[in-house]
């Protein structure tokens, strides 16, 4: 069972690292970029169990270690 | 017009950073995770156009600036 977690800076939050990156494309040539964020993705194998269960934990997971709460929202999805 | 990319190290790479968080995911009592792999999660946007050729621009985003082809794999998906 794997766990698909997206952690985003919330909206408002400044992104200076999505704003290099932009910087960089436009630099290269890619004029009609109009933004970038980035957030960070993880992938957490868990071992069988009950989905709904699994999806609670690691909304704990998220709470206490995986997200900053403060300026991050995360998005979590269970497969398998 | 929105491109969300996922930048993941390629299998068989190691994964240093994601050790440390299963490792410290364990610390915190959370026994049943098995692996933890961490990538990058990229928002961009792009000016309205063509579906498939802002797929192939992206796609040129990626091999020469936002991923490192020899260890990492990238997907690519365009929204609206």
């Amino acid at each position: 069972m794997k766990a698909r977690i997206h952690v985003t800076l919330k909206n408002g939050v400044l992104d200076p690292q999505g704003k290099a990156i932009e910087n960089a494309l436009k630099a290269l040539g890619f004029d009609n970029v109009a933004g970038v964020r980035q957030g960070k993705f993880l992938e957490v194998d868990l071992a069988p169990g009950d989905a709904g269960a699994a999806k609670a934990q690691v909304d704990d997971m998220c709470q206490k270690l995986l997200a900053n709460t403060v300026i991050e929202d995360y998005d979590i999805e269970i497969e398998g």
